[in-house]
């Protein structure tokens, strides 16, 4: 039988005793230069950019800048593997540079997949019930190609979905996700300042009086209610930065992906309310504030600098660490046998 | 001056007399069959697939059935480029192929803009802040490549959007189709059953008494106020399939980009609310019932069979424009000069 998800995600954070996930967010600006100069040399040495074509050369710098993409992130897993059980990356940053980039996202899943990580394909992705479906069976699932074999296409381990056509959008995530033994997150309330301009507005009485965020959290609670694991948690999760207190009530079964500590400000207590009082129930994300910590870390830059960017890294991903677990001892929600 | 896309879209509907626009989502399924077999054989024929390993074979595989998604969307494209003026590839039927995929999906984007046709690239992208704007930048603006030049990514004229994470989202895809005269249209009300699980929810009195799918109209109103172009109408849109009539009131220089039609059931007259009085302010989307209509039209069928595939959809495409303009001159809509 195939492995439930949360069960999957459940022991990767116990195996490492950590309940983070990195995020894999590439932006060539933040890269260091010579890793960027590296490639980019390569690439000029193996073709005579004055010959080409404007498409043919636009088409190999893609190449070039996913290709560094994949040499960062490979750099990065490789530096954390053993230190976080989660990695995920966002497809917006590697789909800009179209075909070349969704080529470094895959190869990124596969080589996290192939160092014993557990992959989620950030991409919120949604649409109305036979479009859902494809892109469930693309990021999940498997497609039927060409010659009629069935094969997978990204085969990420969970994903992140949107929810606003509902249940038959979402269900068709949950039904590939179900078949293989793969994971969703549906996008609650997300981390930007505006997300209460229709999150946070209240329904009438007669549709139950609830903000938004909380009537999605309800949905959420009840498409997971039949599809937990043994460890008695759901593999339909769900996205929460804040007032999570009343939704982790709410949806006592799934599992939280808690963005927004790190780079965008909120610290380890903030998350703890994401967490059931088992200690588990939550894995909280850290992007920018850990892949470039090289750079935005002014003591680990200078202890690091550039080429030990990798290294830096994986301070970063101790120091979080480190930090959430005294939060969970704060708050008496440490695991018991960690 | 970069041309607002709104002024674009309304002068190819008027080119046309049409406001129809090609939903290009292909399913190999649907796919006559001797194509698939013309791209399978020349694969077959350049690579012996028994002495590949098996990625190298997913990956050719994959190019194979992305080839022939683009030898099926050229086809197509040239049989109905003289009377639609829009087509809208689902990047989600493209993507589940991968890299390939999505190498297909922008090639078919350049080729319908060879021919003349706006493209809105639907992708329903989502998300916060700096993420949104990796998607805008990527599929409507520019990025920034390895060795610091710019250059477009999907460079569609329009895309598709969610907006479940309000303004500082949108307004990242605002942004960058304000610069480079791009449109997007704002996911509103969906055309599948279960999208009144938090579209049709009411709010209370307090945040307004509206519905969901109302409090975004609003909002995609007020977005869209100040980025008129010359013809009166703005180039942030949004989706419409019913209940258009208040909508159409509430947003009255929005271009609503209508799906339903022929595949999902609607009639010509059920569109015609999204108009406004002008006989402008809406783009009605036909994909499957066009695209496949030597399958599913047994009428069509029976008169072109397989072989004839792109001349049953130039047919149906035909049908489709009839049918609108009789509605709209029925309802008193036909734009004058038309």
């Amino acid at each position: 039988m195939t492995k439930n998800f949360a069960d999957s995600l459940l022991d990767a954070i116990d195996e490492k005793q950590n309940p983070s996930c990195a995020g894999l967010d590439p932006v060539l600006s933040e890269f260091p230069p010579h890793l960027l100069q590296e490639v980019l040399d390569e690439y000029r040495k193996e073709h005579d950019f004055d010959k080409l074509d404007y498409f043919q050369r636009r088409e190999l710098l893609r190449q070039a800048s996913s290709e560094a993409i994949y040499r960062f992130n490979v750099a990065i897993i490789d530096a954390i593997a053993d230190v976080v059980g989660v990695v995920k990356p966002n497809i917006a940053f590697y789909e800009k540079f179209v075909a070349p980039g969704i080529n470094a996202f895959e190869r990124t899943i596969r080589y996290a997949k192939s160092k014993g990580l557990l992959v989620i394909d950030d991409s919120k992705r949604t649409d109305i019930g036979k479009t859902s479906q494809a892109y469930a069976q693309g990021h999940l699932g498997q497609v039927e190609l060409i010659d009629g074999s069935r094969d997978v296409g990204f085969d990420a381990d969970a994903m992140t979905v949107g929810v606003y056509p509902g249940s038959d959008s979402v269900g068709e995530f949950i039904k590939v996700a179900n078949e293989f033994g793969k994971g969703i997150f549906v996008l609650d309330k997300t981390s930007n300042p505006s997300s209460g301009e229709l999150q946070d507005l209240i329904y009438s009485d007669q549709f139950g009086g609830r903000t938004t965020y909380e009537q999605v959290a309800l949905l959420v609670d009840n498409w997971g209610r039949e599809l937990k694991g043994e460890r008695g948690y759901s593999f339909v999760g769900a996205t929460y930065p804040e007032q999570a207190q009343r939704c982790r009530e709410m949806m006592g079964d799934a599992i939280i992906l808690v963005p927004g500590y790190g780079g965008q400000g909120g610290t380890a207590d903030d998350t703890m309310p994401n967490f059931n009082k088992d200690g588990y129930g939550a894995t909280v994300n850290n992007s920018s504030a850990l892949t470039y910590a090289w750079k935005k870390d002014p003591i680990l830059r200078e202890k690091y600098g550039p080429h030990g960017f990798a290294q830096a890294a994986r301070e970063a991903a101790l120091l979080m660490r480190d930090d959430i677990l005294s939060a969970m001892e704060r708050h008496d929600k440490l695991p018991s046998g960690w």
